[in-house]
C-alpha cells in the first residue's frame, strides 16, 4: 500500500498524524512535487482525476483520494483507538467538527493562500479579493472553535479525534497567510499546547 | 428529535432523501426561513454557531450540524440498508465520492450562486468574479463524474449511496445558476434517470 503525498503540504500531514496515532506502519510514502505539477501528469490523473494529494493506492490498484476518506479506510481497518468516535452520537459529533474545521477553516485558509499568493496561478485563476474574504472567514471560525474549547478538552469533546488533527494542521498552515491565534483565544492556545505534546504531531 | 431545515434549500433535501431511504420516520421537521435570516437569531447561534441548515436536535438537547454528520448519526443508529458503504474499502470509496461531489461540485455551485446573485449579500461580501470561477469549477467536475459513471452504476460503485444523494441534490440545485448536464454527459444522464426512479427523491 502506498500513499502519494507532499511532505510540506497540510493535507498529507493530516494523514501522517492519523496513521501515527493508529500505529499503522506498513505504508510506503511516495513524494510528489505539486509545485512542479507532477500531480497533474496524465498517468496520475488517470487514477486520481483531480490530481490532489495525498492519495492512497491499495495493492489491488484501487485509489482512494480525499484525506478523510483515507483516514476512514484505516479507521475501519483498525477500529481500536478510535479517532472518529465510538457511539452513533460521538461519531456524528466528530464528523460535524471534522467538517466544520475542514470547510470553514482549512478550506478558507487554503483559498486565501491560493488566491492571494497566486501559488498555483499556472493552473487556476486567482481572485485576490476572494482570497481576502476567505481569510476573514477563517479568522471568524477561530472564535467558533474558541467557544467550543471553553467547554471541551478537545475539538469534538473529551476524546482526541480526527477533528483535532485537522485543526492542528490547518492552524499551523495558516501561519503562511499570517492568520494566528491571539490573546482572544486562550482556550485554543491551551488546546494547541496540549495536542502538541503528542508524539504523532511530528509525523 | 427535530430537524430544523428549509424545504427549498439543497442541503436539507439531502437529509430528507437519506432518511426516506433509511425508512426513518420518527423525526419532526421544523421550517426555518433562511432568506429572512431566522437561522442567524441569537437563540439559534447559541446551539448552532454557524447558523447553517439543516441541523438535528436530539432529545437531550445535543445539536448536530452538517448534512453528512446528521446522515452519519442515522447510518450508525440504523446500519441496515447501508448508504455509506459496508467494508472498509467501500466505506472509504463512498466517503471519497461523497466529498468529491460535495466540495468540488455542491460547494462550487453554492459559491457561484451566492457570489453571482448576491442572495445573501446582507450577511456576506459577494465577489462576482469568484462566483464565475466557482461555476467553472463545478462544470469541470461534471466531466470527472461522467467518467466515473462510465464504469459504475452509481457514483461510488455498484450500490446506491450518500454520494448519489449529494450529487442529485446538487445537480438539481445547479439549475438556478444554469449549470446543467449536456449531450457530453450521457452516463450522467443515464444515472440521473435511474436515481430519479427512487421513491425517496420526492422527500
Amino acid at each position: 500500500m502506498k500513499i502519494y503525498e507532499t511532505q510540506t503540504a497540510p493535507n498529507p500531514r493530516r494523514v501522517r498524524i492519523f496513521l501515527a496515532e493508529k500505529g499503522v506502519k506498513d505504508v510506503e510514502y511516495v513524494q510528489v512535487d505539486i509545485k512542479a505539477g507532477d500531480n497533474l501528469k496524465p498517468e496520475v490523473l488517470a487514477k486520481n482525476p483531480l490530481g490532489k494529494v495525498p492519495y492512497l493506492e491499495l495493492d489491488d490498484g484501487t485509489v482512494i483520494t480525499e484525506t478523510t476518506a483515507i483516514c476512514r479506510y484505516f479507521e475501519e481497518l483498525y477500529p481500536e483507538n478510535p479517532l472518529m468516535g465510538s457511539t452513533p452520537q460521538e461519531k456524528a459529533q466528530v464528523e460535524m467538527w471534522q467538517r466544520l474545521c475542514d470547510i470553514y477553516f482549512m478550506l478558507q485558509v487554503g483559498m486565501c493562500f491560493q488566491h492571494t499568493t497566486g501559488y498555483f496561478k499556472d493552473r487556476m485563476t486567482p481572485v485576490p479579493e476572494w482570497g481576502v474574504e476567505a481569510g476573514k472567514n477563517a479568522v471568524k471560525f477561530l472564535s467558533v472553535v474558541e467557544n467550543q474549547l471553553a467547554d471541551n478538552t478537545y475539538v469534538a469533546g473529551e476524546n482526541f479525534s480526527i477533528a483535532d488533527i485537522i485543526l492542528l494542521c490547518a492552524v499551523d498552515f495558516a501561519r503562511v497567510i499570517k492568520i494566528r491565534m491571539g490573546d482572544e483565544h486562550p482556550n485554543l492556545q491551551r488546546w494547541y499546547e496540549l495536542v502538541n505534546t503528542r508524539e504523532s504531531v511530528k509525523a
